[in-house]
């Protein structure tokens, strides 16, 4: 029996894994062995495991993270999205050996799965296809094996959206924050400017914020406010969404 | 080669197709030949196919209509959501040849995909699988095949969160429409009864709506305002999303 006999045929998933570091969105990509190019963290399914399970499989490989928030965001399906040139050149850099060759000349699907975590809690690890496992600035991202770029812009948008109806940044910052930091990273995200007071404003009124005690203390200007998200109305935003609209 | 050999293994698409009637969200179901069990529309994927473009063949074939908002939103990838029990009842029932035995044991990861659907213009069509294709009320969903009661749960989950951000309604009510009618369509997908000054004033507040010179007669009221949708300003809301809330 052949090692890849116990995937699941002509399926993989993928993982854009979001941190965010010195007022920067990262995603953590993967340097490929003998090659130029980048790879977002992937794997494929197998035979007996739920395709999630193996997105969190991927995840903890990784990233040494267990148990996090892992979307499924969009199938990447077309006909042609992988093609032979590309295990050509697998093959010609000697990533693949020539008996994995029928495997990977396979169509695959991939689903995108996306996670946001906590910068500082992440322990990278290329494993065995890569040479390196980094984060690397969302407008730095470098070439990219087959559609992984279009992926990472389908998740990003997926991102975006979400911050429109349910909260955001519990993995992303840490415990306690001002509300600059807050702002600053709905900034990243949209790839836009907010203004500073509506942004609180609006924050506030969703009621899934505790103001702590203390300020941050140490810098030039007046100690800024900290906040942490409230565990109990976080989640319950989480699954009810800000805006009942209707 | 055997027939199978022509598609995707181990893929399969379904649809949980939404209509609009009678003042009630129906879904089109297919009652499976031999078997007193039902079954959203289905198929699999050809070798050289889209994914989406199958999911898009399977609703021409059922609905004979093209061209139509069908979106993807979930991948069913549970290791164990199809079984060989549900095989053997096929081979029993004669569904299912001898020779497509094999096919059919693989273990199936499907995608859903969900459309809106005007009831009208829909000619439900069997195929050679099922004895009948028909609507049904989402309060009387027949017994279902494997997790398809899942599927059509989470489709409608998925329907209901897609109110709180973007417009809908434009394939699932006729081109003129009454503030009423809209209401109950928002009603009949969220479960709930809602306000008529509140669900009006902020369903004007989008402008996405032309409201017309003429009325609806022959009521025993006072007869109601038409409205259409504004198809530039409903495929804006559709981009853009309702809610810029940042």
């Amino acid at each position: 029996m052949n090692y890849f006999d116990h995937y699941h045929p002509g399926l993989s998933v993928d993982c854009v894994i979001f941190g965010f570091h010195e007022n920067e969105l990262k995603v953590l990509l993967l340097k490929m062995k003998n090659s130029k190019k980048w790879a977002v963290p992937g794997g494929f399914v197998r035979k007996n495991e739920n395709v999630d399970d193996a997105a969190k499989r991927e995840l903890k490989s990784r990233t040494s993270i267990e148990d996090i928030y892992l979307k499924q965001f969009h199938l990447f399906g077309d006909a042609y999205r992988s093609s032979d040139q590309y295990v050509d050149t697998l093959v010609k850099d000697q990533v693949i050996q020539s008996d994995m060759d029928s495997w990977f000349r396979q169509r695959f699907i991939t689903l995108g799965y996306y996670a946001l975590l906590e910068f500082s809690k992440v322990i990278p690890s290329p494993g065995k296809n890569a040479e390196l496992c980094d984060w690397v600035p969302l407008n730095e991202i470098p070439d990219l094996i087959l559609d992984h770029a279009t992926i990472i812009d389908k998740a990003l948008l997926t991102l975006r959206n979400q911050l429109r109806f349910e909260p955001i940044g519990k993995n992303l910052l840490p415990i306690e924050f001002t509300m600059n930091e807050l702002r600053i990273l709905y900034e990243t995200i949209l790839g836009e400017e907010l203004d500073r007071r509506n942004f609180q404003r609006k924050m506030l009124s969703f009621s899934i914020l505790d103001k702590l005690d203390h300020v941050r203390k140490g810098g030039a200007h007046k100690a800024p406010f900290l906040y942490t998200f409230n565990e109990e109305k976080y989640n319950q935003s989480l699954k009810k969404g800000f805006n009942t609209v209707w």
